[in-house]
C-alpha cells in the first residue's frame, strides 16, 4: 500500500480530482482521476462491480450515470485518495499517456465573449455596429465537426483550402498563410435530453458533467472566404484540442461567479437563480511566451445560458455533446484569446522568443493552460491544451508571408 | 420455401435493393434490404458468418466494411433474393417498423442548388446579387445536429424560438410561426478517412454507400434572427428526417449524369472524370397534394464535390457521416424545394386541399419521396420520408398566423 503525496503547490488537490483517459505501456485506456502528480486507475482501486464504468475506454458510459452517481463517486475518490491505497493503481503522470477523454455527439461552439465579439466586427466589418443586432439577445452558436476533437498532444497540420484576397480576381488554393488559435473553455455534457424537452439555466448541473481547455484552431483566411451566409466550416473543421483532463463541475463550486450585467435583460428561457458564471484565468503561451491571459469571468453569456439556448427549440442533446465557449477575451488588450485579435489582423505583431509574430509559423507550439478558485482556499488546474502545427500535407508555407 | 414476387411496377426491383433497419413485433432491430413489397432479413437468409454484421441495429458495421464488400454483399442479395427463400426471413413490408437506418456522425449540410441560392439570396437580401461571391467556387455548407436526424414517420413537433420582426423593438419568444421544410437528398460516408488525408471527387464510390430522401426542416423566423454571422442553428437543429431505405450508390448507376455546366471553372480539387450529377425525380406532398417535383439532376454542386470540399483541408470523415445536399430547386416555380420559394415568402399562397396555404399547420403532413433510372430500364425508388407536425410543446400556435 502507498500513500500519495500531493505537492504543497499543486493544481490537482483533493479539491480539484479531474477524470480523464490514460494508457501505460501494459495496458490500454481507460479511467483515471489525476492527484497531485499521480494518476489513479479507477476501476482496479476502487474494484467494486459499480467501479467497473471506469474500465472503459472513455468517460461516457460514466457521465451518462447521472449527478448523483457523479456525487457519490467523488465523495468515495476523495476518501480513496485521502488514506491508503494499492500501488499497482497509481501511475506517475509522467509515465502514462494520456487519451481523449469522452466520445464527442454534437459539437456546438459559441461566441460568448462580448469583446472578442466586438474585436473581430471592428476587423471584420470596419464601420458597422461591431456587434450584430442578435448578439445581446442569444448566445450565438454553431455546429463544428466532432471527428476532429482530439486531445492535448495531438499534432495539428496546417490545413489547405480556398481563400480570396478582396482585391483578388479568383480563389487561390494552398495552405492557410493565417493560421491561428481561440482560448476557449470546453463543457462537456454528461446527460443528455430527449427531443422535444429543453433544459432550463437553473438545470444546469444536472446536465453538465464538467470542463476543459480547448482550442478552436481558425484558419482566418479559408473562414473569411468560406463563412457567408451559412457560417464556418472549412476555417475551422481540420481540428479543434482539448485538455486531458475533464474538470468536474462539482470542483468549481468556489468559482461560481455572477456573469457581466446583461443588458437588455435576456428572455425568460434565458435567466435563472443560480449563477454559471465562472471565475476561470486562462494563459496562452506561444513557442513558450506568455503572450496572453484571458479572464473567463469576464464571459458575457454562461454555458447554462448555452445549454438552455440550444434546447428551448426541442432539439436533444446527448452524452459526450461538448459546447465550446468561443474565444476568450478580456477587455484589455493582453487578455484577449485570439492571434487576430492580438495582432489586430496582423497589423500590429506580437513579440514571440524576441521576433515579431503575427500568425502561426509550421513548427510553433501553442499552450493554452487554466486554473480556477478551488475550495481548499488556494487554485485548482485544468491543465492545458497544448498542440505543435506541422506543414500542410503535400504543401509548403508560402515564402515570406507569415513573418512579419 | 418461397419465391419473392414483384408487383409490376415495383419501384423496388432487384436493380435496386436498398437497405434499412426494421423490427417486428417478435423481433429487435437488424438490417434487411426490400424487395417489391418485402422484407428480408439479411442476417438469417445468408445465415453465413458474414452475415452476422446484419444482425445489428444500424448499417455502420457493415458500410464501414468498405466497396468491395458492398460490391460482394448486392451480388449475393441479388442471387438471394432471384430464387427460393426460406419464408422465415421474408417480412411483407407492412408488417414491420422501420427504424433510423444509420448512427449519424458528422451531418453537413449543403446548399447546392443554384435556384434555391437564388430564389433565397432574392428572398432575403432584395437589391443586391442573390449568390453570394464564393457561391460558384466552393459547395457551401454548415454543419448541422446529428442527434436529432429522425427517421420517417417520426413527428416533428413544432419548435420554440427567438425570432424579431424587423420592425419590432426587440426578440419575441414562442413558437415558429414560419416553419417550412427543405426537400434534399442526404448522401451516407460508409468509409471515412483519416485526419490530414483528404477524399478526391473520383474517389466518392469508395467512401459513399448509398443516398436517402432527407427533409430539413427549418423555422424561417428563428432562423433568419439567429444565423448573422454563424450561420443557422436553433432554426434547423430541431429535426431533420431521412428515409429509411438507404439504396446504395451501385443501384444509381443509370442515374449519374454531367452536372449543370459549372462556369468559372471550379479549383482542380473539385474537379474530376467521373460524373456524378443524378437523375433523381423528387416530389413534395403536403397533405396529400403534389406541390413541387424538384429534379435532383439540376444541382449545381454534385454529391462527390461536397465530399471532396469537406475533406481538402484534412478534416476525417466517418462511417455514418451525413451529407445534405441542400433543398433542391429546379428552374421552374413547380420545381421548388420549400415553402418559403413555393408562397415567394408568404406572399403567394398555395394551394392545398382547396385552401390558400403559407408555411406548415399544426397537423400538417409532409411527404417527400423520390425516384431514379434503374439499371434494369425502369425506375427505382427511394420511398418516402414522411412526418406530421404537431404543435408546439407548451404552446399553441399563434391565432390567424399560419393561415393565409
Amino acid at each position: 500500500m502507498t500513500v500519495i503525496s500531493i505537492p504543497a503547490d499543486s493544481l490537482f488537490g483533493i479539491d480539484n480530482l479531474p477524470y480523464g483517459v490514460f494508457s501505460t505501456a501494459d495496458e490500454g485506456r481507460r479511467v483515471g482521476v489525476r492527484v497531485g502528480d499521480s494518476v489513479v486507475d479507477l476501476a482496479k482501486a476502487l474494484g467494486d462491480p459499480e467501479a467497473a464504468v471506469f474500465a472503459q475506454p472513455t468517460l461516457n458510459p460514466f457521465m451518462a450515470q447521472g449527478r448523483d452517481r457523479w456525487v457519490a463517486a467523488r465523495a468515495q475518490i476523495t476518501e480513496l485518495v485521502s488514506g491508503e491505497i494499492d500501488e499497482e493503481s497509481v501511475f506517475a503522470v509522467d509515465d502514462v499517456t494520456m487519451h481523449l477523454p469522452i466520445t464527442v455527439a454534437d459539437y456546438v461552439d459559441f461566441y460568448a465573449s462580448e469583446n472578442h465579439a466586438t474585436n473581430l466586427g471592428k476587423l471584420l466589418r470596419p464601420g458597422s455596429a461591431p456587434l450584430m443586432p442578435n448578439w445581446k439577445h442569444l448566445p450565438v452558436g454553431y455546429h463544428g465537426r466532432s471527428s476532429t476533437v482530439v486531445v492535448s498532444g495531438t499534432d495539428i497540420v496546417r490545413p489547405c483550402g480556398q481563400r480570396k484576397a478582396p482585391t483578388a480576381a479568383a480563389p487561390t488554393f494552398g495552405p492557410s498563410v493565417r493560421l491561428d488559435i481561440e482560448a476557449e473553455m470546453g463543457f462537456i455534457v454528461g446527460v443528455g435530453s430527449s427531443m422535444g424537452s429543453s433544459i432550463t439555466t437553473d438545470q444546469f448541473a444536472e446536465h453538465c458533467f464538467g470542463a476543459v481547455v480547448l482550442n478552436d484552431w481558425s484558419a482566418r483566411d479559408i473562414q473569411a472566404w468560406e463563412y457567408v451566409p451559412l457560417g464556418p466550416n472549412l476555417g475551422k473543421s481540420f481540428a479543434t484540442s482539448i485538455s486531458p483532463w475533464v474538470v468536474p463541475l462539482q470542483a468549481l463550486e468556489a468559482a461560481r461567479i455572477d456573469t457581466p450585467v446583461q443588458d437588455p435583460t435576456p428572455l425568460p428561457y434565458l435567466r435563472g437563480e443560480e449563477k454559471w458564471g465562472l471565475d476561470i484565468d486562462l494563459e496562452v503561451e506561444w513557442n513558450g511566451d506568455v503572450v496572453s491571459r484571458p479572464p473567463y469571468g469576464q464571459m458575457y453569456w454562461s454555458p447554462a445560458q448555452m445549454l438552455a439556448h440550444i434546447t428551448v427549440n426541442g432539439a436533444a442533446v446527448s452524452t459526450g455533446d461538448l459546447l465550446g465557449s468561443g474565444t476568450v477575451s478580456g477587455a484589455r488588450k493582453d487578455q484577449w484569446g485570439a492571434f487576430i485579435e492580438l495582432t489586430w489582423n496582423g497589423a500590429e505583431p506580437v513579440v514571440v522568443d524576441g521576433e515579431p509574430r503575427m500568425f502561426i509559423e509550421d513548427g510553433d507550439e501553442i499552450s493554452i493552460s487554466a486554473t480556477a478558485p478551488g475550495s481548499g482556499g488556494g487554485r485548482i488546474g485544468f491543465g492545458e491544451v497544448r498542440a505543435r502545427v506541422l506543414p500542410a500535407a503535400g504543401g509548403t508555407q508560402p515564402p515570406g508571408h507569415a513573418r512579419a
